[in-house]
């Protein structure tokens, strides 16, 4: 370990010293370059301070020692997982100690009896999956970053992913969870039984808090039996709206998909420059539909086939698993295919089904009148369109016509009925537009209850809420 | 409307008389006879304090308007529904307002696109449900009260049933909440999207607190489609350690069933007692399971049937849906046969499935060693374990046996891992054995929250937490 930097205030200098002391060796970093490499998570343009440290903390005790240390000196720690947020949640502050729980990288149990499994924060998402598949058991949440971000992180941000249409989103899967509170206190929440409703729901309030009201150390997280291996059908309408109404129809139809994803026109050309996955040039949309329904999968997709085609769809139910996998490769391909056209930001705005349409619809016409290219994907089933504004960060104008654009989502994702985040999480990316859609008194009961938990306001500041002023 | 009481300090009167001069007429009540018959829910043995006046509110307004004025004069408000509770949630204070929103009982909305309906908090479960049903859509949360208990009530207790083993409780779905705060203000929590992370979950924070935080006026359900008829299986067992055995196996196993009951021995005795339903002489204990999930059910009670074989189980599958009813009429006879013996205490333990015959071996320990009659019966599936601690109120000696084996009760399910109440909250029953559950951090959160959003302290006094020391 170098020494403590002297940058900042005499507080920090000697809180680093007593952490020093107190933490074993390499836990604690001062390192430029290593701080540099930590100071944000995976969004783009949103604000990253200088941190005065990184603590790789290898326990609940570790994590409980850096918050008393740091809330005694009134230093800002910023929690850190694998720092694959999309809202800048995990980016540094000035003078701020990173914590990262990376390293609490331990599976405690898997209960297969109760179905139940104890995890520490720091297992990535994929590598808990496999370890349960292996048991026969299903941990559906399964975050785009699955195979890099962890269980903690996915509970920090509540994080959404394909499977939430039929399974729900990583809080559905929470029943407990072992929280480091601002001033060092080990708080452990919720239960590890089906059922329980004594006390508060602090689980939850925790879940989705993005590190602003404590550090989750710890997740006890429910299972499912082993999924059944989906049927895959592909559907191609002429037009987005199309698409959307048959989203709409099929949802309310009975049968609950086990995927169901929406591409638009601009989507499917960045994927095709990508890769030439055959497209047919004249459709609109595509929807790829999923039943994991064993033997009534067949039926389901042939009901899909049937909606879709009452709305001008043109639908195949793949044959065989390589085929299937073939149809879910154009998902796959749209992160990396929109990465390769430069910078873009990833909008999140979630809608009630039955205005899809109007919000795919408003988007063309959002990126029309911002003159920027901006694609869509959606977790179509569930009515959370991830817009993705395009442009060249070199150009200053097409920024701020990207920027306008972004919000101009949000506004018209409000305006719908529906909510500026459906899966990636407040951040600093998006605290202003939150202050629009929870309205006065929702702040004023987020600040009271952000004071109630930090009184000092060393927790994530910044992040989903402005600071206190 | 009567003049208000002088019972109470001036305080109380000049809230009383600014209440009636702005409620309309009749809904601020102040007589005796209707104050005494508002005074308890459904639990017995629970202390209740002496009303000041009851309202009965017809809008968020109105509830807005009442608390508004309570807490100006810091006079105690005790809101209720249909007082069905368990633990003396919505039992009186002295010097209380009884609020009511036993009125405010529209379907304000019923969206069968998006499978989502909007209520007022008056409104009964059946009521709901039956409404829902004839858009072809299902609100599966079904305690034990849906024909008496409101949505509003469900919400504030979270309230289970016997779906809940398959489809999750009111919890699981409670989109976003209309609530009014300690001091008046309207608050609206959550969303009516399928998913939702703007900030933090407010909604899951009011769901279950009795009261203590804030009103709830208004609910946001999530409705599912109508779920098919079920098929019905019953499994005799010599033993309630094998019954629970087969429950662990059969859960295990990867199909959900949609109903999984256990009742013990001493329940089928007072069964019989009230109505001859032919019970083997020779069961120790019996499951009855559902599925309905259509053309599978059958197999998933052929494999019902194995599994409970493998556990020296005798299990019949019901030819019709009349057979059927006649299996289930044992179940649901279990209250009134258990009431005709006199009074009993309804105990609530939730454990983990591979501790449930532990559980239920336990709870016959405990009987014989305080000399009282306890019968169980269990929502199995969940671990949710209903002991009825049955007594002869008018022997003394035997109703403090009666209460010592009550919580010798929680404390093994603590001792199990377990939870004090799985559904039917804590009130005023078990505020003591909630301190137990949470340890003094969990505590200390509780209150700090309480204190951040009903700061004078006016909210449903006394019930979860202990007032304030």
């Amino acid at each position: 370990m170098h020494a403590p930097s002297h940058t900042y205030g005499t507080g920090t200098a000697a809180a680093l010293a007593a952490l020093a002391a107190q933490l074993p060796p390499h836990a604690l970093v001062t390192e430029s370059d290593v701080l540099d490499a930590h100071r944000t998570d995976h969004a783009p343009f949103c604000p990253s301070g200088s941190p005065a440290a990184l603590v790789r903390a290898h326990s609940t005790e570790e994590v409980s020692l850096v918050l008393r240390t740091a809330d005694e000196h009134r230093i800002p720690v910023v929690p850190q997982g694998a720092r694959t947020g999309l809202a800048g949640g995990a980016n540094a502050v000035d003078g701020c100690i990173l914590l990262s729980v990376e390293r609490m990288d331990r599976i405690l149990e898997i209960d297969t009896t109760d179905q139940v499994a104890v995890v520490e924060a720091g297992v990535v998402n994929a590598v808990f999956s496999r370890a349960v598949a292996e048991h026969g058991l299903f941990y559906p949440p399964d975050p785009s970053s699955w195979e890099m971000s962890t269980l903690g992180g996915n509970a920090a941000t509540n994080a959404g992913g394909l499977c939430c249409v039929k399974y729900g989103v990583t809080g559905d899967f929470v029943r407990g969870l072992t929280v480091v509170l601002a001033d060092g206190t080990v708080l452990r929440t919720g239960r590890r039984t089906a059922k329980g409703v004594a006390g508060y729901d602090l689980t939850h309030l925790f879940v989705g808090s993005e590190g602003t009201l404590g550090v989750i150390t710890e997740v006890v997280l429910a299972l499912r039996p082993a999924a059944q291996t989906p049927l895959t059908a592909v559907a191609f309408f002429p037009t987005p709206a199309e698409a959307c109404a048959a989203v709409a129809d099929y949802m309310a139809d009975g049968t609950r998909p086990s995927l169901l994803e929406l591409m638009d026109r601009p989507t499917m050309d960045v994927v095709s420059a990508y890769r030439d996955l055959g497209f047919p040039p004249e459709a609109g949309a595509v929807l790829i539909a999923q039943s994991d329904r064993g033997d009534q999968a067949a039926e389901d997709l042939k009901r899909f086939a049937h909606v879709a085609q009452t709305h001008r769809g043109d639908a195949v139910v793949a044959d065989d698993p390589a085929e299937a996998e073939m149809l879910l490769e154009a998902r796959r391909l749209v992160g990396i295919a929109t990465q390769s056209l430069g910078a873009y930001l990833a909008e999140d705005v979630c809608v009630p089904r039955r205005v899809l349409a109007d919000l795919v619809d408003g988007v063309a016409d959002i990126a029309r009148r911002h003159r920027v290219l901006i694609t869509c994907v959606a977790h179509a089933g569930d009515g959370n369109l991830h817009p993705h504004v395009i442009f060249d960060p070199a150009r200053t104008d097409e920024v701020e016509r990207a920027q306008r654009a972004f919000g101009a989502v949000m506004d018209l994702g409000l305006a719908l009925g529906g909510t500026i985040t459906g899966e990636h999480g407040v951040g600093v990316l998006k605290r202003d537009w939150l202050t629009k859609e929870l309205g006065p008194a929702g702040l004023r009961v987020h600040h009271s209850i952000k004071r109630a938990l930090d009184p000092h306001g060393i927790l994530n500041p910044g992040k989903v809420l402005a600071d206190r002023v």
